[in-house]
């Protein structure tokens, strides 16, 4: 009997590890998860995904390849470098953990650039070969293909739109500077936008996010609507400022805040035409993305290594 | 007797058009020009410039390719593309017309992208893979070289960077939007802010240019030492947003303002360093570029034939 050929897609996140096996028209067989808190040692956490990959695999699948999206992965290495939202601390090699687990090649990269080929290999920018993909969840995270390959840059961090700086002395960053791109445009930077519309902050016992502040625009709310137009606003002019570099075909955006549809995409669209040098006008589109919430980082790590197949065909 | 083989660099620039022969080392064996305003027609300068050529190979020197930087150059088409400094109007097929006169393969891009691999080809940047070419004349031009090749994007136009809006509603640009890089750091920019810094304009019968500024900062006069400053501050910080996009390993600096030594690149590489995210600080070198101001758009041009008889090779 033949195999059916598969690669497994790895995502390590903050909260979960999800991890499935994926076969090349993006069909996904097998999904689980672990709680990424549970592992205070990564090597722990590598170890049971490793066996959990293996034990889904059973007689009737083969394992191509691993590819692996997490925060501040470096693609270079292979490792994971000082993630602020990891507890684990310092440089973890965790492609060739996983390699030397799972007996296959193991490709690591961060989360957003695996999401971006994702979205080429399985989503909406099949056939591009110059584009930005852009996540707007806690933060902003962002990939940018160029000529059909991740821009990695010389030390493996090119892509880092979110900080890019868009009011010198603006909101303070997480990343300890001020004025950060996603400090305004990200699913935590519209809530700081949204409460700061109210005089008193009546909030403290509501659980305020994105959801509900579309949700309170899909009523009708002026200063939800507002909280959407001044962050699209932002987010467009920004996003003019990243053509003049990449001079991409399209723009796609994801996360949480892309879920928001016209009320974010149509200020967005708005602003970046506004803002876009005359060259460039009327012909780069920004659109949601098509991968799903749900799958798109088991689909986004697993084209890592469908993708690097393919070029190697 | 075997012949010397050579490419042609030409720049087509606003006021001349010089042209020349370069041999694999970056020498420089004849060197010529027209003055572009004198030709309204283009397809005459072409002519003019390719006898001219043509006469100077004699039966010594084989030509290889021409190399062309031009402004509004497009890379994919080999065309100038609406060009607001030259007078030729719409898209002239600058390349395949030097090539049916000159008889061999013809490359035109940007005059900003060719000095870029000219850098690469011939200067500072010989064996480096990202780096940023910043050219500080009239306008601020930019190429953008990611993994040893020039960044294009999808339509020949990436690497804008001199039309990146640093300040919502700022100075009013050449290009009809406000507020773009170049109306502020560029040799043009600086001379704006020093006079700015003058209560009553009492220069109206001297020359100010970038120069002068220079001249009067090694005397001393804090005016022109604050506009090197100003302009040090907010291309320094520009810098540090284009490193997010691209993570180059140097950043090379061109043109009249880079003449000013320090008085430019200190105030530049502090604010530079200051606003770089934590993962790209103390790694990213701003250098002067090596290329000559003389000579540099000759052997950009030149390079970019040079460059491509490398990579087939």
């Amino acid at each position: 009997m033949t195999q059916r050929q598969v690669t497994a897609g790895i995502d390590i996140g903050g909260t979960n590890t999800v991890f499935g096996l994926v076969d090349e028209a993006g069909e996904i067989l097998h999904a689980d998860f672990v709680q990424t808190k549970d592992f205070p040692n990564p090597q722990d956490l590598i170890g049971v995904v490793a066996e959990k990959i293996l034990a889904a695999l059973g007689n009737n699948l083969e394992l191509l390849g691993a590819g692996i999206g997490a925060p501040n992965g470096n693609f270079y290495n292979g490792t994971i470098e000082f993630a602020p939202n990891l507890k684990w601390n310092g440089i973890i090699p965790v492609a060739s953990l996983f390699g030397a687990k799972l007996k296959c090649k193991s490709i690591l990269t961060n989360d957003a650039n695996a999401a971006a080929i994702g979205e080429m290999v399985f989503g909406a920018a099949r056939g591009m070969k110059n584009f930005l993909f852009v996540t707007l969840g806690t933060g902003l995270g962002c990939g940018i293909i160029v000529n059909g390959e991740l821009l990695y840059g010389h030390d493996g961090f090119a892509g880092e739109l979110g900080h890019v700086i868009v009011f010198a002395n603006g909101r303070p960053c997480g990343c300890s500077r001020k004025g950060c791109l996603e400090t305004y445009c990200s699913a935590t930077g519209i809530v700081t936008t949204y409460i700061s519309f109210f005089k008193e902050n009546t909030f403290s016992e509501q659980i305020i996010d994105a959801k509900f502040i579309y949700e309170k625009a899909l009523q009708g709310e002026e200063e939800a609507i507002n909280a959407f137009n001044y962050t699209g606003e932002i987010l467009g002019l920004a996003l003019a400022n990243s053509v003049a570099y990449t001079s991409p075909e399209a723009i796609f955006l994801f996360g949480g805040l892309a879920l928001a549809k016209d009320f974010i995409f149509k200020p967005t669209r708005e602003s970046f035409e506004n803002n876009l040098l005359n060259i460039y006008k009327n012909k780069i589109q920004i659109l949601p993305s098509q991968l799903k919430e749900n799958s798109a980082a088991i689909l986004g790590a697993s084209s890592l290594v469908w993708k690097n197949l393919k070029k190697n065909n």
